[in-house]
């Protein structure tokens, strides 16, 4: 039995609401039971200056949580700044969304992921990334429409989904509770047409074996299926 | 006529939801038409450093934009540190609530409040100070309830609205719209007994007179007469 | 009585001392009793990025206090960076400056006014703005007698003032120890025509009626009225 | 062919000279063909303040860059702060040596950590758990053998390796010019029994398959078995 | 001849006037000329955190400019934190003057010398030390005769001035004008008994001699024994 | 006796290593006794904003240490931010190799010397100029072999060495014990034809005499001719 009270391989409850922010081009809110993450892709007609010139574009993304997302209140990152692990987690955000971008197709303008954690509750990398693919659909389904741009950069779907070892054995998405005594943690970034993306794995005690990393995978995938379809329900 | 439609003295449609929030003491996620901000209140059993020993709590408040709460996007302020305008801001929430608070009946215990703007549309410092409040009372509400403290230290409600001068004329509870063009706006913040906190005036363009500094109090007490009942049925 | 021996109507002793600055275009040494700000206008040929191309010019201020200016020594702010309240402050006293100037008849051009606190007791934000207009104005005829601008933009004198309410009865242009123990701190910003062009109230205790914010606004009136005669004078 | 020249399951020339450094408790020059690491451990009688009072240790590491050490100079970090990469890898080589360290057993102290890039020819992050390791052996034989620590808390070596698919093979321990061009590029720290306790794949162009990242973390296997021997051998 | 026209060994016009600071234990407002520098002394009942429990005390001293103190508006420091050149010239001041404080005798407490220019003309660091040491000494004079401590710590004056190589001779007391084309600049801080506390001298152009560093030092000597003799008369 | 056992006006061993850096266009690895800085060269074909279109070139310096360079380990500067000490430092580097390059002559480009100190015991600063003169060389070898500059703009060599008064007597070369313990510590940067660039004497306890600080010269002329062949040899 996990903590949680759920199968091994069984998801927490998700929801995917498209279209909430009234004023950015692409927006998603995404439930991964109570993990809620506010995510807007904002378009911006300019490429990053590094970039300019190379006939390429950008899709970029920050994240952030609010000061009480979490059960002990966080200092304000606008006051202490952002930590190694929002850095760690915005990086991530980013390239998975380009392995499915064609920025060639794109041309010379940038995508800005903005992913704002508003309750925190395990897996908000995850769910950041799953909300994050919804965003950017609509503000590219906006750009498309409205003649920006010609055809739609996007070559696939991308999720991504946690695992961990509980109590001895493998379980999909888990909760925070469940995460702070997994003995390891992985994430895992898997495309629609099921590409790997990202994978990564800590032990957070005793190390692991490669058949313990095999069967996280496995159930990985599975969960990342499940995700793809309502990423395409969602809009 | 206002840009907005409604009569000159006639408020958005405000909604004030409370317990919003998993984690959170107290939280309220209130909205004035499209403006929506999500407010949580933080109990802390400890006082900041300058006030221990005096036998007195306090109260705070920070204040954040999302990056994509506005039309044009902001700079993330985890990135850009807090602007002076924030500043500003969360000063005045503080010193709002503290003023229905008996502070000396709190005892030495701060409680902390955090007014983070999902969606901007105009008049955001008012609408979290209304919601505030809210917040506030469930934090106390939990308090008192779970026997950390024996009385409830707050003395009144208290609420806040914009107006301004638009076309001329004075009217209430300004959108961004109507925010931009007026000649002059003005906050007001109003106990439920209706005396009066802070008051604040600035002309954008040309001076105002007495006359029409008093016509905006006029119609600012008629809505935080109305705000403050919204207020007790939120809970 | 109040603390000071002064009738409740009477404002401390004032000096405006002009051109006290070697390389400034514009300043003056200004003195409310103890409170000595520095202030200097500087001109500068461009305006900031966000204004160019508009025809326009800009009129900003910053503010600062020697550390030890005060009883206690502050942070030094090189170190400490502005804090909130300084930030309200500057931006005050560039709004109460732009009020009176006609920045379509000023060009492209920006004038930086820098206020430094040498010495505070009290009123250090309403001093640093009747100085400056001084300094604003000797800038100002620095540039049209050298040919720099062919007609002067100002449009009128602007003056500020505090006031409060002390042992229960409204006075004028609070020192530090009767601010301290002031019920209600108000701070008016009035151009020479008797425009009003900020209006700030709060209530540092209990709040305060209608009645009372209209005693302290009659009452700053008459002191601004002396504030521009002398502003006049001091060129 | 690999643009090496190496065959594809080949390491570059491989050096671990401990006790390098005079001030240190324990100190690894750590090579890798082009890409040098000076290691330097640390023993710090506190541990860190959130740690106190729990009867356990901590391994942390820093690491850092000469703004010369690569083929463009980088801006040296102490102007810019630490980057997001920089983050990234200081948590990685900590969680890798705390892996293989018993906290208990060390006590309430700390042994930090630093690792910094005389010159970098790719894989610095996986150089530099690997000669941590060496730096770290040492520290701690200098604890035991000054009585300080009674038994040495080490439970295991740990090593790390880079990979990647480069021209569409697999290929052990990139270089720079590899690591620019791979299209998969992996990292993974394998303890000396075998355990893995970091694994992380990325997809640089296309997604990677199963099969792929399996034939990878072979490969690291054996590189990871080398360095373990080289490791005992440098002591 | 030289650019200000006065003789070679001549200093500019010089004014120490104490006590110029209503709050401060110790104040000084130096002028070399058209140099003005405020200087206050704080008297701080704590050491330093890294000083206590040493029986010794500790004097050390803030720089700062204003930002229209010199020809060009310079950045507020504010804003742009501390530059180089600054944290230079207050290391150098606090240095100059614990050469004459016997800091056993002193206890453990602190006095902190805040040093501001108002207008700037050359010579504004030697103008600090030399108007420091009067504020410094009127702090100690309070100290003493509040009985705060028993004897006065201090052991000697300590005086500073600038030279230069102006036209190819040595010259006295240099003005901004004659500095920015001096060959050589040297600062000599000396005491009232004629030892060397900090010598400096540094080749604008081209390399200097050592007889041309003698020919400084020997002028600066002169200058030195002048300022001493004003320093006793200013309290 | 002098601590290190060394005659008084006898220096450490010193070495210089040029070329050591696999990527920089010119580098050196100089070490007197333990005192060891890994200088690099840069360099760019820009100058810095402030000098463009001047037709002149720069030459500037950055100066490091590592964490654990020092006995006790220093707080990684990439998170404290420089200290004055460092920037002190640094700006003296880049005026004594200034001091003997014809900045016309080079053009508008600069050259960027970075010293890192791997270890230190003493006279880090006077290594790092000595060092930095080599790297320069060989940068601008590089550039006049490559043809980027048709004649080397260097006129002459220059070096620095520490001096102090250890027990009473000048000596020469202080390590880091007898630095710790001199009455007076002087730097002194001299040309290759025995100009003076800079001289710097501070008095640690007791002022200094005019007699000593000759002494203290004499013997840095000495050294300095020393360091200027071993210069020339290095290369």
């Amino acid at each position: 039995m996990r903590p949680s009270g759920r199968s091994f391989n069984e998801m927490r409850a998700v929801s995917l609401e498209a279209g909430v922010a009234k004023h950015a081009e692409g927006s998603c809110l995404v439930k991964f039971g109570d993990t809620h993450v506010l995510v807007t892709a904002t378009w911006d007609e300019m490429t990053p200056p590094w970039l300019r010139g190379q006939g390429r574009g950008w899709v970029t993304a920050e994240y952030g949580m609010l000061p009480r997302s979490t059960n002990e209140r966080m200092k304000r990152e606008a006051k202490a700044g952002q930590s190694g692990r929002t850095q760690e987690i915005q990086r991530l955000i980013g390239r998975a969304l380009r392995a499915v971008v064609d920025l060639k197709a794109l041309g010379e303008r940038q995508i800005l992921i903005d992913c704002d954690v508003l309750q925190a509750d395990g897996g908000t990398r995850t769910a950041s990334i799953t909300g994050a693919w919804v965003a950017l659909k609509q503000c590219l389904n906006w750009a498309t429409s409205n003649g920006i741009i010609k055809k739609d950069p996007l070559v696939d779907t991308v999720a991504a989904i946690s695992c961990g070892i509980v109590n001895g054995a493998p379980a999909l998405d888990l909760d925070y509770a469940e995460d702070s005594t997994a003995g390891t943690d992985a994430n895992f970034v898997i495309t629609g047409k099921g590409g790997l993306v990202e994978v990564q794995g800590t032990a957070e005690g005793a190390p692991f074996s490669d058949e313990q990393f095999l069967a996280l995978l496995a159930m990985a995938r599975a969960g990342c299926t499940d995700l793809a379809r309502m990423q395409q329900e969602a809009l």
